[in-house]
């Protein structure tokens, strides 16, 4: 489906520029079918972007254009990437967006540097590369344009640092990586590392209880606390029908420890 | 409009949960052509999402596939349904979201159990059947598979009660169903029951004045309140250029009584 | 891209209201290819709309058709305009809302009231022209009908005042018209009023201090504040990876001084 070009960003929805990106791809490629992933990636967020980005790439049909503009470094010095993975595109700044996706996709098949300015705006602002740059290249690219031609292979590019999972002698020690909208707790544990109930779990170093390992979110009365590997395969932290984040107060960044049977 | 494939969840915008489910739809077929209805349905709040879908489905071209997931049994004992009403398919967890829908398009014409595992992913989480069972369920339908290949159909599923209007002899008992937006208490009363300007109205027992009954959501000055039949037909509570819902600090399932002219 | 529809209103997105224009305009022209600009406008928000649409329809196709309903008058007096400039045209209530659009566009080619009931629903309400006039008119138009068959061309319309900046002894006196999602302060100044670096700002009479002149949003410190001109051209202040908005609690109609050196 080469004429499919999705769209990641952190502008919000009152902003005009994902309507300005959306104008700039269908003026240069009016068969694009453009589709909207997400636009509220917390401002600035690029590990939730890169995150989210790693739970549904996978799911799209070979040729898809994945754009991801969070981009706080935007007219500055960090690249810009036209990244091939699986059969798959990602156009996203070069401060780490893509580790999620091309982690999922199989890892990168090639990673370009967006150079050639025959297929940005003629005038590149210097606030604003989702419309001047990054939208252009989706089009152009998705018109037919070999990825060869937007400019040169790179050797290195940014990829987010993975603090993995730490083995303790009474369990494993991880962290909060997403929040979902349901306030589900996601963590970088996944049933690699607790595959069965577990004895207990901490975040923060404090005992989240009474709490009950579950197959899904509804097990239990409303409020109740479970664990459960959520459909991404992570180890995940819920409140039936409710919100763990709000219920514990707790963020992206803190420390869940599970302690494994004993 | 066989191509065509709505999606209507809780799922909230910065989750991946919603992406996820357009790229398996997009992947089982290509030319679907995928629409947002909403994402921001309050979690779990399955009336909503009843109330929302039956004021909007019959805007909708014949062929139309709605998918609307509001889930809290996710991974438990409740069925998964695809119903099909006056030309249109609504694709659902068996919780009583179709009601509004089915109810809007004069009833169901079959409603069968999603089932065949030919038409969902090959394996099935135990938390995400938005995009193991339903988003499948709906790129093959439009693709053309026909609704008797999904599964057997049923003579029963759950539908949400109504709480129905009451007579009493000054007036309408009612209650409020929604609140959109701009904060409108958009109430079960319609213009059945209030066909023309009422001697006053309660929420909760409370009088709500001064008060005046209008054509529009325009009449008067700024804060004024006003009582209107609504464009769904539906008496509503408003505030000119204002809440309603934060000046009355109302919600839904507050009591509304609708005094006639004695 | 003559079967290209946007969508700008403030209805939000848990309503059903965006819904059921979507539906209006596929019922009416199944190929119709409808997009989401936003929905997050500020409820009544006439002018957050125009100036939206400043922004983003100039990198739109010719034959691109904008509905945009920011419509406190609904029902009232107020007509309901189709306009035509640079190739595109604009759907929207007399309310001044078409104001940014024209401008973009080189002004209007061409204004007209909607008003032939063959375009429209059978049955107008009251309270939803979106739904009843101007999603059918959109959705027409793109099949083909021609401008005048809609109604009578007119000689006037609603403009919004534009308070330009205006020169004092010392420097630029302007506005905040715009905060984006990131909380930048988006002005009515713009190159030509700031070349280059002033040699201060002050927001309602209070001195921005320290600020610094730059090129991009990321000169800096977390939490630094800057002044640039931003992607659109105007003169905006912005907080290094922060809410500009946020840091010095300022809002649309703020008063903004630019000291020019001296």
């Amino acid at each position: 489906m080469p004429n499919l070009i999705t769209l990641t960003t952190d502008f919000g929805t009152a902003s005009p520029y994902v309507a300005a990106m959306k104008g700039v791809i269908l003026s240069i490629h009016p068969e694009a079918r453009v589709l909207d992933l997400t636009h509220a990636v917390p401002p600035q967020a690029v590990r939730h972007a890169s995150f989210f980005l790693s739970q549904c790439v996978g799911e799209f049909p070979a040729g898809s254009i994945h754009v991801a503009v969070v981009d706080p470094g935007v007219g500055g010095e960090r690249d810009m990437l036209l990244a091939a993975a699986g059969g798959q595109f990602v156009i996203a700044p070069d401060n780490g967006l893509i580790t999620g996706a091309l982690a999922r996709l199989g890892g990168p098949a090639g990673v370009r540097r967006l150079e050639n300015p025959a297929y940005r705006k003629s005038e590149v602002s210097a606030t604003f590369h989702g419309r001047d740059v990054f939208a252009p290249a989706a089009a152009h690219l998705s018109r037919g344009v070999a990825p060869a031609d937007f400019g040169p292979a790179l050797e290195e590019w940014v990829t987010l640092p993975t603090a993995g999972p730490r083995r303790d002698p009474d369990g494993w020690a991880g962290e909060v990586i997403f929040i979902d909208d349901f306030g589900n707790l996601i963590t970088n544990l996944t049933g690699e590392h607790v595959a069965s109930a577990p004895a207990g779990v901490t975040i923060n170093g404090e005992d989240v209880r009474p709490v009950r390992w579950a197959r899904t979110y509804a097990e239990g009365e409303d409020g109740d606390r479970v664990m459960l590997l959520g459909s991404g395969g992570h180890f995940e932290v819920a409140v039936v029908n409710g919100s763990a984040a709000a219920q514990l107060t707790a963020g992206v960044g803190d420390r869940v420890f599970v302690k494994l049977p004993s």
